[in-house]
């Protein structure tokens, strides 16, 4: 059990951190390639990149930390009035019990067997209630900030990697070759890990990542290209 | 059933208008308010506005119904897993069965007959296994494409908004003036909504989404201002 929830807490960060780089690859790439097609100056396009990525790693993170912190809260209150209930009205909650297993086709006295032993125990009734009911397990109270850092420190590093190519280069085209280059071979990456750690097959993430990347960048150059 | 079944979808496709547009009036704001204190013409960053609106709206929307086609196929996966290991190795699943009971503190002898009861329909027992072992709930096939698209057309709309006070506006100091008022009005708004459909306290959420929004805008405008 410790160490079950031990290696659940290592992915979370792994998938965290996955999250927050693998966005922020994708769009402040886009919009640097977008820009590359509507103006001269590498200067525009880094400071847009930079106001992006501050706005981007702000949103994701402190809005992760804010849904996570909303997770936690609605937690609490649904258990505290299913502890209510179970004191309140104990019989109807014994029949929500009944009913959850009679819709896997158990026969009356089983129903009755099951909720009679449940309900002995009103802590383990109150979890189960929670659980098998409203599919509700508990979070973990440093989740969100622990989430909100990783997921908007991710992005900022993330980010920081197709704007890369436009500090070293003299023009926004000459950027734009030397950012595609690095995102597209960092966006394989992380597409390669993330399939990894969601379990799915690694490859065929790679290049979902990798197309999604190309595809933003592409339609930003062409419509800032027509717009410019 | 039917009608809590339509009930569900309809909140979906509010959730999902929500999500989108108020991602779409945060970033494109920050980023806006970011390039006005670093650029003099609104053109360029009515041009980074449109080129972050489509990479965002691309990364969100396309990133959301692969996350959905990725959430089906795990479970198609489970289900037949769970099918063959019924059929397989039938002791071994019920052995599961009753570990789940035994956790809740169910005597050896209801483990015994609830175990008995719900494998004699092998269905219903792997949706049982499905839904109390793995935690998995059929996903809805067309959520993924309805989803996406939701997510990104709101992205669109949302973005468009900060964005149009450069539309009618001389200068960017004067763009971001008419943005940000216009912007931290429909943020309240969404704020608001978004938290009634959460079931969340919504004056406290129109604040939480709005601050959000502010603090990105204003330290992107800083931030920007320092290395132009």
């Amino acid at each position: 059990m410790e160490h079950q929830e031990k290696h659940l807490k290592s992915s979370d960060f792994i998938t965290d951190v996955v999250i927050g780089m693998s966005d922020g690859l994708t769009v402040p790439f886009a919009l640097a390639a977008g820009l590359s097609g509507a103006v001269s100056s590498n200067m525009i396009i880094i400071t847009a990149g930079i106001s992006e990525i501050i706005a981007g790693s702000i949103a994701m993170g402190l809005g992760g930390y804010l849904a996570g912190k909303t997770e936690l809260d609605h937690y609490q209150s649904e258990l505290k009035r299913e502890h209510e209930e179970v004191e309140r009205i104990p019989e109807q909650e014994k029949k929500e019990v009944k009913e959850i297993f009679a819709a896997y086709g158990l026969s009356e006295a089983s129903q009755q067997i099951i909720a009679q032993e449940l309900c002995s125990d009103k802590d383990k009734w109150v979890h189960f209630m929670m659980k098998f009911e409203l599919g509700l397990e508990k979070p973990d109270p440093n989740r969100a900030r622990n989430s909100a850092l990783t997921i908007g420190i991710s992005y900022m590093i993330g980010g920081l990697i197709p704007l890369s190519g436009y500090f070293f280069s003299a023009s926004p085209r000459q950027g734009l070759m030397i950012s595609a280059v690095i995102t597209v071979v960092c966006l394989m990456v992380f597409g390669y890990l993330k399939s990894r750690v969601t379990g799915q097959p690694p490859v065929a993430g790679a290049l979902k990542v990798t197309v999604i990347g190309v595809l933003a960048a592409a339609s930003a150059f062409l419509i800032a290209r027509l717009i410019a």
